[in-house]
């Protein structure tokens, strides 16, 4: 039985996500059940497609991933199952695959049109629980997707993603999520650097911090550092403390690398 | 086996939560436990109440609900396990079934007396753990509820539930809930205007709204909205935003419809 | 299959915890993951050892609790799975067994040194995900702790715990735990206090409450009350309001108990 991970901007107050899970358990009494993140900010598409990218590879092979991130609800936009890498995607074709399509190309993409396997009465408010979770409970019990809705012709729907430049010493890309500890976590990657070089400087907002570091204790108490995130992006730490309060940094906050 | 789902006023942050799940395994290894949600107001019962009412049709027959809302906690409130519709409810009887139990009479109704399904010892300020979880656990492994103690003569608690009031060409309701988006959720249901109308216009808070559409990308961006909520209650949102801040509306806010 | 019991510092907004799940979820689909609480303070070892010592004994035997408070991650720190009562404990040896231990003394302790049991990539600053999840999934699977690496001689880490003072008619404690309906929950216990004395007087930031009750509706409404916690420690509560507001109080509030 496949595991069934959630992402959305439901939030856990409100009883949206208990009831996408009702739905399931309706249909999938042993459904696996796992929420990743429900703090999506409300209608923020990109942030959900990151939120998918970032935890995508911690789960086995056959893992649905159900994120549902849909300010178009109701009207026109298509929605979609699709099987990229050895796992699977129920949502919105709106973008929310666009992150995990770059390292997990897209193998097979089908529109949800058939009505029999959503709720008998669908609220136009809430695909979540009447389109979406059904879907997603018949696909963890042996349906194929072929079954959901006819293929998709042509490419998913992309989002503009922050793009890094490239100088001739330099990288510059910006801040795309921050976590609950205030680490900032930017565009860059590993790859991004050039690998024959190994005296980095990363500039933010006015404060320089030299070399790139392998973990939060290899600094001084309260010092700022930098690292490679547990997803291999460049990231700004504080050791102790938020770096996004000490540097008042944001998202689309400007961070340098040089060298 | 039936889904156990929670509803509670305890929060996320401390671990009274998961000590009701530890207990409820002990006796249930098995046990399908789902959160509806844990952020009810601190021993707000309607709150509580609203929000079985909107998760119930979700949920599989058979579904037992453990709804903890308990302001009278360890004194003469009677605690009672609750059969209504096809599924059922544990909890305090103060009134959280009031909502649910229009639309879903109750069957069967037994006090929770018999100490021999409680925790060896109680504590007198949680019975969450002590009583309402183990009840729950012998439920979903096939105890009868007329075991858990005697049968309730006589009506269960009733909670005043705010009504609307119907003048000749209008419905005054009010807001009673309004979730994470700020949608602002109303007591007036479909079934409340005239079905041989269709030109309405809806005010709150000296704003006019026209007409009542499906869905939120039905109007422009940063347009209010008047539409159905997916639980049927007339719904006022705003396209992109937070219909709650732009109309500084909150719960008990007065909303009239007229035709 | 024995529960797999979650505490954490990384809250529920990023992906770290859905991660964790993931990786456990590969290892032993049909895990039993339940969360007990991912708010503990960032890097807050005392308050993480707190919650397991708060949720233990309502977990069942073979209960595998997997806490990640760890501010020296990717450090010297050692980690270690360790076995205590009746269950056991999967975490970094920083002192969040300390309160725990003190009423059941650890039986066996291994260290997590075998590269086996971890993701065949460890990212420095996530031993949650890459280091005690999978070796968490493989106890829960059935494998020894003495596989995980060699038993270890000598002490755990040890946390330093506020204590108590003892005076001759007179127990001084202070405020450890506040919860989310603002009671003020101390390090006074009831064993702590005379067994032939039952006139007990409380005094916290100036003000005194006489009596210790059973139950919050055993004052009036608004009125400041002490009573037992459902852990049998001292608390004091404010009968439908928040103790902690109203008192001004905060962790390390000095609490006062006299005969």
């Amino acid at each position: 039985m496949p595991p069934i991970a959630l992402i959305t901007d439901f939030g856990t107050n409100d009883t949206y996500v208990g009831q996408m899970k009702g739905v399931i358990l309706g249909m999938n009494p042993q459904a696996m059940l796992v929420d990743i993140t429900h703090a999506i900010g409300p209608q923020d598409v990109f942030q959900g497609a990151l939120a998918l990218d970032e935890s995508f590879d911690a789960f086995p092979a056959g893992t649905i991933h159900l994120v549902v991130v849909d300010p178009g609800v109701g009207s026109a936009c298509r929605r979609i199952a699709v099987e990229l890498g050895n796992q699977r995607f129920v949502g919105p074709d709106n973008g929310l695959v666009s992150c995990i399509a770059r390292r997990y190309p897209v193998k097979r993409a089908h529109e949800l049109s058939k009505p029999r396997f959503h709720r008998a009465v669908v609220a136009p408010t809430f695909h979540g629980r009447d389109i979406f979770a059904p879907v997603a409970a018949a696909w963890s019990v042996g349906f194929d997707v072929s079954e959901f809705g006819p293929a998709i012709i042509g490419p998913l729907q992309e989002l503009v993603i922050p793009t890094i430049r490239r100088d001739v010493a330099a990288i510059t890309g910006e801040v795309i999520s921050i976590d609950r500890f205030g680490n900032l976590i930017t565009n860059i990657t590993a790859g991004d650097l050039p690998q024959d070089q190994c005296q980095f400087k990363t500039e933010i907002n006015g404060r320089q911090i030299v070399d790139i570091k392998r973990f939060y204790a290899e600094c001084e108490p309260q010092e700022l550092i930098v690292l490679w995130s547990s997803q291999g992006r460049l990231e700004v730490a504080l050791n102790g403390g938020s770096a996004a309060k000490e540097l008042k940094a944001e998202f689309g906050t400007r961070v340098q690398v040089t060298w």
